[in-house]
């Protein structure tokens, strides 16, 4: 083990796995002529380390792996592979709340063989940074501020949101809408005007007792799954259905779920004020029993901190 | 100057400008976690040196502009000092027939600053690589073979085709349509069964003895103008207006355009054999007063090879 390994102010902010290497976060990129960057020809996933665990990791392998069965990659990693060199990762990092992320992507095709992603071999690319918040916890206390962007969701047809991309076009200029209107974040309606996601997140409304959430144009996140779990638990009903802008508008209670900050309640969208303005009973009681079942170690897999690699 | 600023062989795959400092391309590397990679935040533009000259520079300069001000980058170089970064790589690797790159994409919010495409710096990276023929000459004298693909094309509500862009999901699905079903090309239609474009190419039908293309859901591509500039010279009509599926099956030719490839004939489109299953007379002679006009130095910006940077 030489020093590198050894100082651990080198893998503070984070480390990576690229190239069948182990390197700091800083020193980790990508080539500037790889399909996965010149023609978003990536898929990837993001799994959560909250008290030394990783949350859902089986779940996350699972969709990682049919999501690069969609765009027909084959790394040469099993999923037990990458879920021990993501171990690895952020055991080097030594972080206890991590956003660990991995990506397959293609490179380029080699020379002599036809210019076209058939010949472009895939690879496997990870990372464990610190957690990053995707809204403070201040915000999640007191409820984001949303609004409905004008900006359509690419349309299932042509991308696949369920194979987790980075086509995030539409939703950076609806977070552009959000921001020039003086909002937090945004949520994309498909070009029928029913609701689908927002950057980064699942989008729920509880409507007549009901948690409901989109059942397609939309991630089939984690999280989400999660929600589905925890409403049953507490015996409230939940249904993956379309929703149109109005019914969401006018619904009881809206929040967010993802990866990088569990379930977030909404406390504004657009010019109408939800409750209070405070998050709505089962949005707040969702979130409470989510950190809650968290800390017990629901779907924990405890990272072992002094192992050799 | 040091030995690797004189070893052309490090130069001659390729040289970039990254990061403010000129490298061989197998070092042009972006990070991991730039969302330029992340959230394809980033727009582009491409333009072929052929015969020691770029081709309408001035014009990829404009557009690129353009792009980087519909996203809201602001990098610090002026258009001249973009040339003058783009000039001074072509020089370094000698290549007298080059694809020439130029990227503008969004790094990752500072710390302490909320989490907001608004607040992550825009940079500017650019390449220059041998040059790249999107048809093999061969393909381009006898015609590409073609198909249309079920894939539709990214709608432009949800990402603009106008701005350069790396939303190449569906366009690569549409590839491995093509590939499959034994074809060389694919042609994408927008939802309402409109022609849009190919996988890196503008698309042109010719009807009535009339050259058409789509007037939305496509790049305005600079060849695409070249197309249209030598269509007045030859007295051949020229419109850009909506084609539906079924006239461009029935088109008298077909051909796309790229700076990739110049103007490039179609001989088949899915099972119908188009003319004598060769390039039409309008592609053909197209193609042939293109690269002539090329020869003689048309919309060239000569690159003076032995000027110091």
């Amino acid at each position: 083990m030489n020093d590198a390994m050894t100082d651990t102010s080198v893998w503070a902010d984070g480390a990576a796995f690229v190239g069948g290497e182990v390197v700091p976060i800083a020193e980790a990129k990508i080539p500037i002529t790889a399909w996965g960057y010149r023609r978003s020809d990536v898929t990837y996933d993001v799994v959560g380390v909250y008290h030394g665990a990783f949350f859902r990791l089986k779940d996350h392998l699972r969709r990682f792996r049919a999501s690069m069965k969609s765009l027909r990659m084959e790394p040469p990693e099993s999923d037990a592979d990458i879920a021990r060199i993501l171990t690895g990762l952020v055991r080097r990092t030594g972080l206890r709340e991590a956003y660990v992320a991995m990506d397959c992507m293609r490179g380029r095709p080699p020379r002599g063989v036809p210019y076209h992603p058939a010949y472009a071999p895939a690879s496997l690319l990870c990372f464990a940074i610190p957690w990053v918040w995707l809204f403070s916890e201040e915000q999640q206390a007191r409820g984001v501020h949303a609004m409905i962007a004008k900006t359509p969701r690419i349309a299932p047809e042509s991308v696949d949101p369920t194979v987790k991309n980075f086509h995030w076009g539409d939703l950076t200029k609806a977070a552009f809408e959000a921001h020039d209107a003086g909002f937090e974040a945004a949520v994309l309606l498909d070009a029928e005007g029913m609701v689908t996601e927002g950057p980064g997140y699942n989008v729920f409304a509880v409507i007549d007792g009901a948690v409901v959430t989109p059942d397609r144009g939309a991630l089939e996140g984690i999280t989400r799954l999660s929600v589905f779990e925890l409403s049953d638990e507490l015996g409230i009903a939940h249904a993956a259905r379309p929703i149109s802008a109005a019914e969401f508008a006018n619904a009881d209670e809206i929040f967010f779920a993802t990866t990088a900050g569990g379930i977030m309640p909404v406390s504004r969208l657009g010019r109408r004020i939800l409750g209070n303005d405070r998050p709505g009973p089962v949005s707040a009681r969702l979130r409470e029993v989510f950190w809650e079942k968290r800390r017990r170690g629901w779907h924990a897999t405890p990272i072992d901190y002094d192992a050799a690699d």
